[in-house]
């Protein structure tokens, strides 16, 4: 069974440390009677974390979210509760007002919705006086009804832009434009969505040398049940969508629904291994100066024999594009009267292209809105929103896949190591309440560490990366409360050889500090740092254990301590330079680390060490953890000597 | 971590006991220099057990293994071994004679076939001179060529039938008889066999009130490619077929070929927490006389997503017969001039019935063999081999789902417990030389035991039950050798709390003989005998536990013992009653059992209590394990006393 767990293991990369809730310093926020904290929001300075949660709006500080700045409450009236409850919901749990859209209006004021017991609505939260204006708007088609549904939102240039359930059983999905001079949806189609949950939205600006480009891009992130795929029952697929932010609809044909709507497969998968990620959790877009494209990293799990099994895939933005601006469509056909196949089209397609933005070349040939495309392009669009090409991910595989754990959401940091390298640290938080931070080397994962944000081990529904220099936070949003963790917790490495062998970026021994410091907020020369991202310990500088000293009595058991936090490593003693086998009668292990030396004799004096042995990239590293020196010394023996148990 | 693991997840049947290699008695049997023990056949009189291995034949006493008959080793020549080399095939693995086929010819002789360096052969091995009689057959179709692929056979009547591949490359695969009057095959195409994995082949004979009732079928169990379903990639499906005996193929179309055979899906899945058992490895046929009908019993895998996931389904034959006999028909349709779909044919069906076995009705209808059938009948059944019906299992459901463990093989044995209440014992083999042993109370599968057959973790490659009265033993075979395991190990269980708890069919508390015996062995009168499969204890005579007195000095630590085997139940200390918390400074626990107190002084002088709290069907059941008086006596310190660690 013991082998079974081990690090051999595939797809079972552990988490080298595992700070405990209380072994770590971490910022809280709760507002007593106040729950479900699941949507954050910074300010654009960065200095004020917004929280939405349950009847309720928080501004707290960003370098410390447990310093409440100003509070709003939007309860909801006791005629419109009881109302929702004669339709049969909860009183206690979901006629309520269930904050899921806040978005960012102007300098001076945040846009806000809620399930309002089962009657979605928005409304503006003045941030100078923080509170809401009571401009009270129908929050139908961008916040869901019913708390338990999928949303996602996106504010782009004072429109807001959602994918949520647009009626009261939740039924009928849609993917939105709320604005007053140019709203637009999706088709109520199974083609166009088809049971889905919705993820992620966000825009992409106009890139100059773009495949597609001429305009800004919407991208929304969901799985839905997928029409082109067939088991034993019904598959989910993930997929990502996208619309043009110039789309004004059709002007017959597509009326006020999106011309530019077209969705594809995101596949995450392990061929080889029979692996398949279908389900979706999250998306986070990591950009980056450095970087020419924006890149996607998601977060998925399997649909299917799903016993704890999560992967994390990146995308390049080009690779959705190119499927977008150049790949096949799929079109639906009827098979023997009454069953319903997607296949590839293979058919000629009408010019301009079905679902591309304006650009210059539509512009070119006079098409200069959607409003004038021709009706065989908006038709084709219509019946056929769907690609046949998938979007992959990058090297064409999963960047961590991890067993006995359900990820939730994820940020990614991208940070410069000592030696100049760019690594992108992913942070992905668990429906256990865990934080795990992992890179990812020349494709072998490693987990940095697991961090137990939630004593009780409750899901993190929200994450929010603040990558600000010098003040680099992750906020983790739960129904709880919020929790404020560092990217790193390089003090805790109490040596040069476990701040090297953390392999962590973050991190690096200071030979001056003698501490393991943050390599962004020290101020130590960089030649007086040791960071080696290959865990070779060998460049530290040489330190000499010391002794402790014990005297023990003849016949007595003596427990000598051993201290080590790698779950990576392995915990060895020598007596006398010699391995000692625990688990006999003369020798036991408390806590799998502590040495316990049963029936002393004289023969027990000497020399103990504790070391640890570890694995790094197919080496094993030796580190000396403790040293012992034991004396016996004998007594004479007395009628009340112990008696062999 | 340890929660992740432990006994609330899902599908993570914990074995009750799990017995080290070393702890229990198993007979084995290895030749040296010989191995792959793959197949296993019992002597009629089933006091004999037949081995093939690698260029061998061994008879071994049934009753114990370790005693070797006869045996008859059947070489590659050293020019056909070249041959086989030249081809590029391994001198040291590949190019050597794998017995695969190891049948009952008559009372005085075996069929046996090997893969003979890529040149399948067959030949007659007499039992009384336990010698091959050379004359040597070809064994094509019969064998496979190549040791790594799969294969199946069963003899009925004097005629192999046999599931294998037909060409060196394996790309040909085939399901045939080999019969000199009448040999009959598969057609070589996708709608017949899509690169299958066959598992396994048995008679079922004619049955008066049987639906499809006039003749003997033979049925085969395979994993091949499915037509019907698509996902991200290939998918496996289960699959069921059946030949009838009395087929003689068609007289022009489909001449020596089957006209009666159908397959259809085998479905093992659990909708709702989206599990899918797609691989098939194994089936064990479970016939009894106090069943109507033989029961099919499975153990599947998943293909996706499978770190670690098995299951063991159960099937009627007659709902298999149903769909054969009665259900709709699949048909490939051509959509978009490119793709090949696969739905549910609708349209007419010629009679006879397609694949129908040439039964009462076909006779009255003038149809007397299969050479006589019309060929609108003989057409249909070319192009639809597969049915649309799946073969679902009894109470829709697996019998067992258990995470953490591949499954091989599956026996099942059918017995009756002390309250004449009948209970099939299903033993299921690992990849990692274990033996399973379970049972389905109510929808609750419990796992009896988990023995370690096979110290070096290799796959159980074949597995026979011997079920004579008392004479029960499992038999395994794999790589290095053979093992023979009985079906219990009631003598083990030192109390009546314990073989109560052991909810084993096979085992009952004899309160004359104060031991837990073997219900079928025993000749204790059944009123002096202990049986609950509810795991009640309190049905078990009282007994007093004896004290076991301890002295030990001030200022010292004591190590109390404690034993327990279960697996389900955790080790509770008491001291004057009181429950201790263990891994305080105070006290500690050594193995997980035994306890530690540290630094002794007068205050931890009394009676301490090791108690075993075991959770049987949402009752928890307390039991008395040990029970310890410490003394603690106080003498003069000494220069030499002990300093804390």
């Amino acid at each position: 069974l013991a082998m079974a767990f081990g690090m051999t293991v595939a797809f079972a990369p552990v988490p080298r440390i595992t700070w405990e809730h209380r072994e770590v310093q971490l910022e809280k926020f709760h507002e007593p009677g106040i729950f479900n904290y699941s949507v954050l929001l910074l300010s654009e300075d960065k200095s004020t974390l917004y929280v939405g949660a349950r009847e309720a709006v928080f501004a707290l500080s960003a370098l410390n979210v447990s310093e409440k700045q100003h509070e709003a409450y939007w309860k909801v009236s006791e005629d419109k509760k009881a109302k929702c409850a004669e339709k049969g919901k909860s009183r206690q749990t979901e006629c309520l007002n269930y904050i899921r859209v806040l978005q960012p209006l102007s300098a001076s004021a945040l846009y806000v919705c809620g399930t309002n017991a089962f009657q979605p609505a928005c409304d503006h939260l003045n941030l100078t006086s923080f509170q809401f204006l009571g401009r009270t708007e129908d929050g139908k088609g961008r916040c869901p009804f019913d708390p338990a549904q999928s949303y996602t939102s996106v504010m782009v240039d004072g429109e807001l832009y959602s994918g949520t359930s647009y009626n009261f059983l939740g039924s009928e999905p849609i993917i939105s434009r709320n604005s007053s001079h140019s709203p637009l949806r999706t088709e109520y189609a199974i083609p166009w969505l088809n049971e889905p949950s919705f993820v992620f939205a966000d825009v992409i600006r106009e890139h100059p040398d773009g495949v597609d480009s001429g305009d800004d891009r919407v991208y929304f992130f969901f799985t839905e049940v997928s029409v082109e795929y067939e088991f034993v029952f019904k598959l989910m697929i993930p997929r990502v969508a996208r619309v043009c932010k110039g789309d004004q609809g059709g002007l017959r044909t597509l009326q006020k629904k999106w011309t530019s709507f077209l969705k594809a497969r995101l596949i995450c998968s392990r061929p080889e291994s029979n692996l398949v990620f279908n389900v979706l959790q999250d998306i986070f877009v990591l950009r980056s100066p450095d970087l020419k494209e924006p890149v996607f990293y998601g977060v998925f799990t399997p649909q299917l024999n799903n016993v704890g099994l999560s992967a994390v895939c990146a995308y390049n933005l080009s690779t959705a594009e190119a499927v977008f601006s150049g790949g096949k469509y799929m079109q639906s056909a009827t098979v023997e009267q009454s069953h319903t196949k997607w296949v590839r089209y293979n058919g000629a397609v009408p010019t301009p292209r079905p679902g591309a933005c304006i650009n210059r070349e539509a512009r070119a040939a006079n098409f200069s809105s959607s409003l004038t495309l021709p009706d065989k392009t908006l038709q084709f669009i219509k019946d056929h929103p769907l690609m046949d090409g998938s979007v992959t991910p990058i090297d064409n595989r999963p960047r961590l896949i991890k067993r006995d754990v359900n990820y939730t959401q994820i940020v990614v940091d991208r940070t410069r190591a000592l030696d100049g390298t760019v690594y992108d640290i992913m942070f992905v938080s668990t429906d256990r309440g865990a934080l795990h931070k992992a890179v990812s080397f020349e494709h072998e994962a490693h987990i940095i560490e697991e961090t137990q944000l939630f004593p009780d081990f409750e899901p993190i529904q929200t994450l929010l990366l603040n990558s600000q220099q010098g003040k680099r936070f992750v906020y983790a949003g739960s129904s709880s409360g919020v929790v404020q963790a560092p990217v790193a917790f390089c003090r805790k490495h109490g040596s040069c050889e476990d701040c090297v062998l953390a392999r962590d970026p973050y991190c690096a021994w200071s030979r001056a500090a003698e501490a393991c410091v943050d390599l962004h907020r020290t101020d130590s020369p960089s030649r007086t740092l040791v960071q080696q991202m290959s865990g070779d310990t060998s460049v530290c500088p040489n330190e000499t254990k010391s002794f402790r000293e014990h005297f023990f009595k003849h016949g007595g058991t003596a427990e000598l301590k051993c201290s080590q936090k790698s779950n990576l490593a392995r915990v060895v003693w020598t007596f006398r330079d010699r391995v000692l086998k625990a688990q006999t009668p003369k020798y036991g292990l408390v806590g799998r680390k502590d040495l316990l030396i049963f029936d002393l004799s004289e023969g027990d004096s000497g020399v103990y060490q504790c070391l640890s042995e570890e694995r790094v990239r197919n080496r094993t590293v030796l580190q000396l953890l403790a040293k012992h020196v034991l004396e016996v010394r004998v007594v004479p023996r007395t009628p009340a000597a112990p008696t062999p148990p």
